[in-house]
């Protein structure tokens, strides 16, 4: 896949981290997430166990290294950095070491594997931790990524809200959530991840959808996500057969309270940790009514997951750009789970919903 | 997802792995990659961010390590493994080294992360390529796991099958991507990747799924694979609308014959790279029908994409038990792909099809 993101667009990011990796001492910078490929030339590539990278040198130059397999896809991308195509007689290593250049390197040290790591200070390079160099840049999105990201989430609320309306007592677990897939991709997501889970199921928030029926009084907590033009969308709502438990009312009430605490806290300058701790709060002054299992959220972009995670030990600060998950939860084990996920933009006139989908707790059925 | 695999056949996998660990003189071995933690645990957890891992000293216990919102899942998990819990306000290191004891300590190469690799370096351990140890052990695959990838090839061809038949001039790229990965899912399937793309995008063997409707003498490529029960089935068949072009027809029969040639040749013994030299040789030998874009196949099991890859640089020797996709294919740049791909069980009596989906090129349309 190629993006339809502009060349002028993409090479100016590669010009900005240039200039943020001579800031930071290194003499080069290797990019190999998929996703910050992405960022920096526009070309989404299928990266499995072939190496796929960006190599900047700050001196100037540098280069995309695919493997042959990907030549035509990679010519194609807006970039306008050389292309370095390595053939299966190559591992791609001494084809990206020379476009490197040598010297102290910034790698994603989240990303990079240990034996390539390994392979580039036998090519005497040094590689040194510079995710923060890089995410620094994608970290603050520009209008049209949050437009992307707007897109998404359209398209998660509109096969959310079609969902809640069609579910009905005797639906299959596994099969709802191949629907909703099925929908996603059809209306033009690349990517997608629904996790929608009854009852007792929803008690994991990481539960695998299987083969169990909707029951009445079952509590449908519903995380949609899903990938459009490169970015991520990703919603969490809540749904009741029947009128609602007072357990279900009660948590309902609580996460929402935990939540809009913690939107009101993703402010520029607050250190991420501040975000969690104000749902957190919240959420485990009510332990009848559950666990508190997870952070706040996480950034998001073109990758679902991105740091910073609004987690207890995050204290980095929120900047201007920044968009990132609000997702409390309270989970009862054998009853279930309630979790309420919006898309939120850091903005310097304080926080801002991406997406306009109702907080409502549903009620499933006629 | 907790696998259906039994406590004994986890733990026995275990010993087995503290056996091969303390022959390469390791002190201990650290498993990352989520299949290898499903392989010696029966754990099959989410993996994002958070650190999953399975430490295994050589002098004697272990533990399965996961963050405290995977507490539930890991505890259900058949391995007899003790399991070590940490809480968000760790990033799981400390009590990883703790479980591993230091020293020597074998890790995944080509999965642990460079900042992972890092943080155990600073705690005293010494990390250390030991993916041929673990893949060591799970390359070669039992009777209940081969059982697992002929119910996915099943569920493959009944899907492929159904797709074939009903595909008409004037089908989205797009929608029938989405529909195939419905029904996997549908069906049980726990992850899928269809990949079938119509003429020219399917000159691309990585191309992506896009908004072209299927035309009357377009050749569809249909690449399909899907997880059941923690094991990948993958398989590819060709089709052409209406009768195929005198290019469809020859670039088939070069490549079914390629195909052919490779699995005779996937002996126990025989180097990897020689099964790819047998495909290789005679679809290279046909350039007026299209380039060779990749390898003979990969091997494949609880990941899609397993070593040891069939390609030109894999010395090392096929053994019995291995399983290996074997997929040549031919790529006209603005005309199609053609490819066939099987899934090949190795024998000491000789290679042996997973799946039985009949190979001829397709007639599609009425």
């Amino acid at each position: 896949m190629t993006s339809t993101i502009e060349r002028p667009s993409v090479d100016a990011r590669v010009d900005r981290l240039r200039a943020a990796a001579g800031e930071a001492g290194l003499d080069a910078v290797l990019v190999t997430n998929d996703a910050s490929i992405a960022y920096f030339t526009g070309f989404w590539g299928m990266q499995l166990e072939r190496l796929f990278a960006v190599a900047i040198p700050v001196s100037g130059g540098g280069a995309l290294v695919v493997p042959r397999l990907e030549e035509d896809s990679a010519a194609g991308a807006p970039s306008g950095l050389e292309r370095v195509v390595y053939d299966p007689t190559s591992d791609g290593i001494p084809e990206l070491v020379e476009a490197l250049g040598g010297g102290r390197v910034g790698v994603e040290e989240d990303h990079l594997v240990f034996a390539r790591a390994e392979a580039l200070r036998t090519a005497d390079c040094v590689p040194s931790p510079a995710g923060s160099v890089i995410m620094g840049l994608r970290a603050r999105k520009d209008a049209d990524e949050v437009e992307r990201m707007r897109k998404a989430c359209r398209l998660v609320t509109e096969v959310m809200e079609q969902m809640f309306a069609e579910l009905e007592v005797g639906a299959v677990e596994q099969t709802v959530n191949a629907l909703v897939a099925h929908r996603l991709r059809e209306r033009g997501a690349t990517d997608s991840h629904p996790l929608v889970l009854f009852g007792p199921n929803g008690a994991n928030p990481h539960g695998h959808p299987g083969d169990r029926t909707l029951a009445h009084g079952d509590v449908v907590c519903a995380d949609v996500s899903a990938q459009v033009d490169g970015y991520w969308g990703d919603l969490t709502r809540c749904g009741t057969v029947g009128a609602p438990s007072d357990w279900a009312q009660a948590a309902w009430e609580t996460v929402r309270e935990a939540q809009a605490a913690a939107i009101a806290a993703a402010r520029v300058g607050a250190p991420a940790r501040d975000v969690d701790a104000a749902q957190r709060r919240i959420v485990e002054a009510h332990p009848e009514l559950g666990r508190c299992l997870h952070g706040a959220g996480h950034a998001i972009g073109a990758e679902i997951h991105e740091p910073p995670f609004l987690i207890p030990r995050t204290t980095a600060a929120l900047e201007a750009g920044m968009c990132v998950t609000i997702e409390p939860g309270l989970y009862r084990a054998g009853v279930g789970g309630i979790r309420l996920e919006d898309q939120v933009l850091i903005t310097d006139d304080g926080p801002e919903l991406v997406s306009d989908l109702p907080l409502e707790l549903r009620t499933i059925g006629r």
